[in-house]
């Protein structure tokens, strides 16, 4: 859809849903997804001819009015709202930034907290704050737990742009959102604020001695880009998706089809894949910092942090850029560039090769250079900056990474020499007053399958030492197929014993009669590390395993609830999956859970380089044969071109 | 050092050796490394003001005369045999390529052969033959245990260029390598030979339907390269570090500085670093296939089996080469043209960045791109392609990557299809005929990091889950940092348990009082499947353990034994290791295994898009900061540049 189509319906959703009540505030508009089938029968050419074949225009609105959150759909081409439901369960909507303004605003006008800064010798108009969500710790806090509040968290950046490497530790203000007003606020404990030399990460702020300067490098396409933007819709090679923008989640991929050359065929890989949630709980159970249990995607919202991606920098120069739109808390829409960039990768890899030389007198030599196609995001969630990129191959691999960067959150401290330290500090000394607290990442995406059709089955192929007499060898492995009947026999622990987990089709088989497939390769497998039994692991309890498989079902798409902010962990994942329902021969869901424990180390002050991480969605007799073998190699016409670019410019 | 001098060296070595011995087969020629304190006494500058400083030009050279086995020591200064020891023990070295294609030469020419080929209606014009080393089976064998044997398998090339897609199975001849004569022929029965359709991966011999043709795309650098190639030693941004060709090992990077601007100093990183041993057991029991267990760097060469790479294709655009000289079993000298490339990659990754938007009406952004040096090499061991990555990043990480391609080993069968079998086939059903047989590959490194100097320890950093009360919390990671005092204890099989793995300097620490080290980030962890006790599990016991660490000690370099072909296990990493040494404060060695399980899919026919893995090695506690906050951009230069380029071929 154009974005400019967006803007107006995001329009109209307002007004639709103000007129019938002024008083509203927005925290959520998104799409309210057709069903499946209505989705598939929309036709997956790129430009869609007429829009009355579009299916239902419906968005689904979260707004908070007179503290009751609504869930109210309104439909588009009738100009109406259909529904308007009032939840009444556990846990609240995504913040909204006014909200979090409001609260900032009401601290730094606060008195107490003014007399606060001031007892720290630090100057009220350099102090910035930050909401941070407060979790749920069971009946002991049930204060908490009925109202909509944060607990909010100051810095000076006095001498800085890092503003998070100097936090105002030891004082707490807790704020009603709803109300907006302070309803707590302490004064525990004077520590030193860090210093702020050598926090600063701005070009214009560092001085010598510098690194050494770099000759300029980028990748040229003197024919320019092989991919083609259609609105929503990305061509590329034998690709075909859909992209679009979700002020939660960021990026969704879906409608992903793979032209088969040998087919003749368009064939359906995915229907949908994006970051379902992202748990962040840190280690620190101090005052100040045991609640910070971070569920990034429904607390904060992905989309909503997302950054303006900087041309030659975030992406290359051979990228093209999308914007999109969020949703201020007045419902008026939000206008945000360069959100999403799309770029050819050509990163010196190799596709495939092959030198012969076992012919007598001939050697053969036959090479393909690899060149991918890469969708990316950056969001920043406060301190941290995720990298979000979905990246195609032209072999039919889809890869998702996840890189972080960013600044640390880090926790004032008396400490400038680790000899000093005798307590636990739960984190690192990685400056004067500074330490970078231990915490962990869990990013768990939620991947709708369809392999050649709907119907999928989710299949273990176990890799088992076997004994064997009658052989010099005493033994082999063989691989030995399972196929998951229930949700129960899909829950995986990665990392004890060797399978390959496949999506497959049972229903189509390849010409030699091996069931068509993709199959998942997992990277940066990591597991949690709290007790089953605390409260953070009760609400992230869908990071217990790296994968699940759950039948498809529309309203499961928040592994961590819809409403994670004060959730109880009732309506998860792992809830859902616990029915163990039948997956066999069904439309199938997995959910994959890559993630990082973070102990900080003195590399990442003032600034983390780049830590990344992901998995491959990878063909698996999907196709009858590789199929990059007869790809046109186009290096000799490059050539001649870069030749003269070369020379043009000397 | 110049590549002429090495070339002059080889010769001057072969002269040496024949002239007491003229009737010498070279199955090795390489350094004589010299002792760690003499090289480290060796200017690291790049090019050496005066030959005299060098270390003693010794070469250390492996021969075969009248069926015994000869270390010989070349002093070339002296230009004198210093030493000639018989070696006594299990195993023969490296096969030359003279004899394989000796051993081939006999086997067309035998008449019982020629005869099996007319039996299965193929032309002996058109098959081609390779020598598979037979491994070693305990007493059952002791036929072969003491004569230096191959088995010869066969393929026809008949209508493609892809060999080994066209097995004739179930024929085997041995042959005794020394004496050059057949041992044993047995053609034990007649299997279909796939047939040639749509097996051979030649550009030329592609017909349509064919994949998009992509329009050209490449990295260009108008003001040059940022590195520096001055013999041997490569320098780039802040590292400076030495690569050599072996004609066993391939690729070794030593003597690694990084420059820390901070500290205005040059600082130790790595000593050496190659790939050790490199085991593919197969899992095909059936009688031409039981033994096929190849290590592929002791009893093939890595080095040896290295290829040209293909300008534009194997290697970017902006990618230097550089040539190697291996020996041939005449001892002379035997140039390879472009066995190493040596490139900036560009691959629009972001180094770092941050967005922050915390401070009141102030949005900072700072973003660097990242470009990285990679160094490659491809070996093609017969059927496989292996391309392996050195990748420096300006943030002080080394990135270790092998990318496996190529065309599979498969077997030839009766089957055409998956549900007429009915019996265990070790693989799976690629092609008409044709078995995709699974094997393993185990790629092992020997990784001697010096880290900020000799003396080193080896830490795990265990993140252990503590229970807590008087929280509102329940429990929480820590991080229990132990050092491995033993052998023993640096033994680790990953996947159970989270902990970080670092060589540390327990000497030297920060000013915030950690020790510097260098973080082992593992990818593609993988673990035998093989009982301890069968034979070829014996032989790559070193696979055992993810991670082993070891004292240094000259002698000990391959994890698989220097004498790996019919070896017994009884000289590998897992026997030197059970000395159970000291390694606290010590000059140590670190290996890792990464690997892969391969059980063949349809898209790895008739040729394997590439599959990867790697790990890296990350700074930490290393630098007092972020090492690369102070890079200077140079995309506004760039981007003037790519401008005039980009118009210029308008």
């Amino acid at each position: 859809m154009e974005i400019r189509a967006i803007e107006d319906d995001v329009d109209r959703v307002r007004t639709i849903v103000t007129t019938s009540e002024p008083n509203t505030s927005f925290h959520y508009v998104g799409l309210d997804e057709p069903d499946k089938p209505t989705v598939l029968s929309w036709p997956t050419t790129s430009r869609n001819p007429n829009p009355s074949s579009s299916p239902p225009r419906r968005a689904l609105v979260i707004t908070r009015v007179n503290q009751t959150t609504h869930e109210i759909v309104v439909d588009l081409s009738k100009n109406a709202v259909v529904s308007d439901r009032v939840y009444g369960g556990h846990g609240f909507p995504l913040l909204t930034f006014d909200e979090q303004t409001a609260a900032d605003d009401l601290i730094l006008k606060y008195p107490p907290f003014a007399a606060a800064v001031a007892r720290r010798g630090l100057r009220i108009e350099e102090v910035a704050c930050g909401s941070f969500t407060v979790g749920w710790y069971g009946p002991r806090t049930t204060g908490d737990k009925t109202k909509r509040v944060v607990r909010v968290m100051c810095y000076t950046y006095q001498g800085t742009a890092n503003v998070y490497m100097r936090p105002i530790e030891g004082v707490t203000t807790t704020v009603d959102l709803d109300l907006m007003v302070i309803v707590g606020f302490r004064d525990r404990l004077v520590v030193p604020v860090p210093k702020a030399d050598g926090t600063d990460y701005r070009e214009s702020e560092q001085k010598p001695p510098f690194g050494p300067r770099l000759k300029g490098i980028a990748v040229v396409q003197p024919d320019g880009p092989n991919f083609a933007i259609d609105g929503n819709w990305i061509r590329w090679a034998t690709w075909n998706f859909h992209l679009s923008f979700d002020m939660r989640v960021g990026p969704i991929i879906s409608l992903a089809f793979i032209n088969d050359i040998e087919k003749h065929e368009s064939r359906r890989v995915l229907y949908k894949a994006f970051i379902s949630e992202l748990f962040v709980p840190y280690m620190d159970l101090t005052e100040e910092w045991y609640y910070r249990t971070f569920f990034d995607v429904g607390e904060y919202g992905v989309g909503l942090s997302a950054v303006s991606l900087e041309p030659l920098r975030d992406c290359p120069k051979n990228a093209a850029f999308m914007d999109a739109f969020v949703v201020g808390q007045d419902g008026r829409p939000v206008n945000m560039s360069n959100i999403f960039c799309v770029f050819e990768r050509s990163g010196g890899d190799i596709m495939w090769r092959h030198t012969e030389a076992l012919i007598p007198n001939r050697v053969t030599r036959e090479v393909r250079s690899e060149v991918s196609l890469v969708v990316r995001m950056v969001s920043a969630v406060g301190n941290y900056d995720y990298i979000i990129d979905w990246e195609f191959k032209q072999s039919g691999s889809i890869i998702a990474k996840v890189g972080l960067t960013g600044v640390l959150e880090v926790r004032g401290t008396k400490y400038t020499h680790k000899d000093q330290i005798r307590e636990e500090v739960y984190g690192t000394l990685l400056s004067e007053n500074t330490i970078g607290s231990n915490h962990d990442h869990f990013i768990t995406y939620h991947l709708d399958l369809d392999v050649d059709g709907i119907e999928n089955s989710f299949v273990k192929n176990k890799l088992q030492t076997t004994r064997v007499i009658d052989s010099p060898r005493k033994s082999y492995w063989k691989v030995v197929s399972e196929t998951a009947k229930t949700e129960s026999e899909a829950k995986i622990k990665l990392g004890s014993g060797a399978s390959e987990l496949l999506v497959v089709n049972p229903n189509k088989r390849t010409k030699m009669g091996n069931n068509v497939g993709y199959r998942l390769i997992p990277g940066s497998v990591v597991h949690p590390l709290l007790s089953d039994d605390d409260y953070p692991q009760i609400r992230g309890a869908f990071t217990k395993y790296n994968v699940w498989v759950t039948p498809y079902n529309k309203s499961e798409k928040w592994a961590g609830d819809l409403y994670v902010d004060q959730s109880q962990g009732d309506d998860t994942l792992a809830f859902w999956s616990s029915r163990n329902r039948n997956i066999e021969n069904k439309d199938i869901v997995v959910w994959y859970t890559l993630g990082f424990h973070h102990a900080p180390c003195q590399e990442d002050f003032p600034l983390m380089p780049t830590l990344s991480g992901g998995f491959e969605l990878r063909p698996t007799n999907f196709f009858e044969r590789n199929p990059v073998l007869k790809l046109y190699t186009s290096e000799e016409v490059l050539k001649n071109k870069c030749e003269n670019l070369k020379n043009s410019s000397i």
